[in-house]
């Protein structure tokens, strides 16, 4: 279904058509990063939509940010595939598509008839895309598994935190996003091989593979049979200082590298007396009293406010960052200039503003299109390019086996 | 220079050339993931070769761990492009490459003479992909930044950690390792592109910018005009009990995502008094008591052993999860059987296992052909290719402008 693309900066998936069923964030951000580089998305949701949509707050006027993050640059269609008629319709859209992407709950998709080899011979050119928790073999094969629970399955929790204190969670989708991520890479990669041999393929993506993907050196350092790593704080293994440190209005972050460094941060702070403190003169001593060190020199930069300390270690060359919160990133003028931040008017967030792919080509980011569709807001006008007619579709509206956009539907299943 | 695949199983970059002038983590990150997809991946070295080369302990045999996570499947050469004869040599391999990869300081290649400019008249069809820190325009281009430091400025170690603690750091490198995720994304992105238009591109990725992404909701929620994050430990917000929770020999991390889970987790544990205590029984009110929930449950999971809580919770159908540490997560029956740990010899640790990719097409994980090249190993050979006599070679190596690997070559230049 490859059509050239010809507009200067549109994405090279232009012409291809991406079926997603899926729910929450890592199949989402995979579709999505397909739609940024010009797939046409098209979103099945089951009659209460996907589960993002609840997530408020946080919300924007009563919008779940949540679903904004992660599916701009798609439509939605709301289908009920369990019935038979339903059935119908998704075997339509799958012989038309290139590429089905789905994070259902293991077997889910496949009890409801949709397995690989009849996806596959519905369209032998389809790239299907199953995604999981713990992968797609092996004792726990079969559990439903969520981002924090894989995070600490995978050892991520165990070394995230103080090293005195509790096991923390890393705060950021890392698992989720980041097999989205890796699904929208496999994509690419079965579309190459596609253009070669014009057979599609199965790809499987999970959220333990990608975390074992995350902790690389630690499991090598595991096989050679080292230590786990312990929690640090902000530390760093082998170097102190390098973390976050206490001023008296907020945290900046430090690095010093080597001992030239560490002397220059202790010159900018007036503190060269601790260079004479035993122990403290050379990094692999520092290490050994990495406790001691840290609290000796929390104690010198809490001294100053931010705005003081910055400046000296400026002057001084020793690299370093302020601790920013969100808002304060949000407002920061080198994030401004980078243009990551992009508006997208929502028809209830006029002001919504997105966060582009990561990636610019010749200096243009990818092309934001569409806005995050409303429930079933493209319903219809599938069906209709599936060639169904209007008294199909309204039969199948009246029988609740599709769904229109709320404000166009008096009943929606719940 | 594309050829086809024949070879089940192969990459669909076979054929492709990867020129990568890069250092640490992100650059070699991504351009491994090239080369686990396919393409001939020629590393350049300077003299002192990747600055992971010395990144030991964590070692194996003397091998630093880094080094063989991130450049498997690649050849290294060592030159000295600064070099005039040199400099000739890099642009020989720049006119024969598809890719060009590199993660130097800003603005360090091209004082070396080669801008985009420069690269997109030796050949036209060349994807240049620049990575940075900072991203490519703004007051901080020019600055030199490391995965810390940005999880500093970016927002995301003020949300790490326990809220009465100190900030965190994440302590995997989702900015480096993010960023050549996306660096290989756009990769193909860009060769799709040139499929279509014959033209290569300039491809730029930063560490900012892949931390922008990770933080996409809290981003868009501080457009919003809402608060920033707090930091919740290995807490989530809006769910009580959700986290970590200390058990006699280690701590379990559990999902208690609605009230009848809740009560189902009290049974399990002994703890059903817990949901008569005011404030206890709805998620809402725990939420509003979060501090209080969380000691008196740690209290109650504290009585049990690992092994006497988690068949309790598996019999109550709590989503759980043990905190593993790495060596637990290597050993795990699991991880064993999705098979993503695979052998790969090295001359130096002959039990040397890998980390593949996280993703398999019709079940097969991409092909690990090479293992991590010493330095220098490729030097001769690639010259060759270049068609190089064995005189031109000889003085090359003797002026040293390039090094072949330690025990071909007496003197190395520090």
């Amino acid at each position: 279904m490859s059509t050239p693309f010809t507009m200067p900066g549109q994405g090279s998936l232009t012409g291809l058509r991406v079926i997603e069923i899926s729910t929450s964030v890592a199949a989402p951000f995979g579709g999505q990063i397909l739609g940024d580089l010009g797939a046409e998305v098209i979103k099945i949701e089951r009659h209460a939509g996907d589960d993002t949509r609840k997530w408020a707050p946080p919300s924007w006027n009563g919008e779940s940010i949540a679903f904004m993050s992660f599916n701009r640059n798609k439509k939605s269609v709301v289908l009920d595939y369990k019935d038979a008629e339903g059935k119908k319709v998704l075997e339509d859209l799958i012989a038309g598509a290139d590429v089905l992407i789905q994070n259902l709950r293991p077997g889910a998709l496949a009890k409801a008839g949709f397995t690989w080899e009849h996806v596959h011979a519905l369209n032998p050119r389809l790239i299907y895309c199953e995604m999981s928790g713990y992968g797609h073999t092996g004792p726990r094969a079969m559990q439903p598994a969520y981002d924090p629970l894989l995070q600490a399955f995978s050892g991520i929790v165990s070394m995230t935190g103080d090293d005195g204190g509790s096991p923390a969670r890393v705060p950021v989708s890392l698992l989720d996003m980041g097999t989205g991520m890796w699904m929208a890479l496999s994509v690419f990669e079965a579309l190459r091989r596609r253009d070669t041999t014009g057979e599609g393929c199965h790809v499987q993506n999970s959220l333990l593979q990608t975390a074992l993907t995350w902790i690389t050196s630690p499991l090598i350092g595991a096989a050679a049979g080292n230590p786990p790593p312990k929690r640090l704080g902000s530390g760093f293994r082998g170097v102190v200082p390098y973390g976050a440190f206490p001023t008296a209005d907020g945290h900046v972050f430090i690095s010093a590298g080597n001992d030239h460094i560490w002397r220059r941060l202790l010159g900018a702070i007036e503190a060269t007396d601790l260079d004479e403190r035993e122990g403290f003169s050379t990094n692999p001593e520092r290490n050994l009293r990495r406790a001691e060190v840290i609290q000796a020199l929390s104690e010198r930069t809490s001294r100053f406010t931010l705005a003081e300390i910055v400046p000296r270690l400026i002057e001084a060359k020793v690299p370093h960052s302020p601790v920013n919160t969100v808002d304060k990133v949000y407002a920061d003028e080198q994030v401004k200039a980078i243009g990551m931040m992009q508006p997208l008017p929502h028809p209830a967030v006029e002001d919504l503003e997105v966060v582009n792919l990561p990636m610019t080509f010749n200096g243009e980011y990818p092309t934001l299109a569409t806005t995050p569709p409303e429930l079933g807001q493209d319903t219809v006008a599938v069906l209709e390019s599936l060639g169904r007619t209007s008294e199909q579709i309204d039969r199948l509206l009246a029988d609740n086996v599709v769904a229109q956009a709320p404000d166009e539907v008096p009943a929606v299943r719940a």
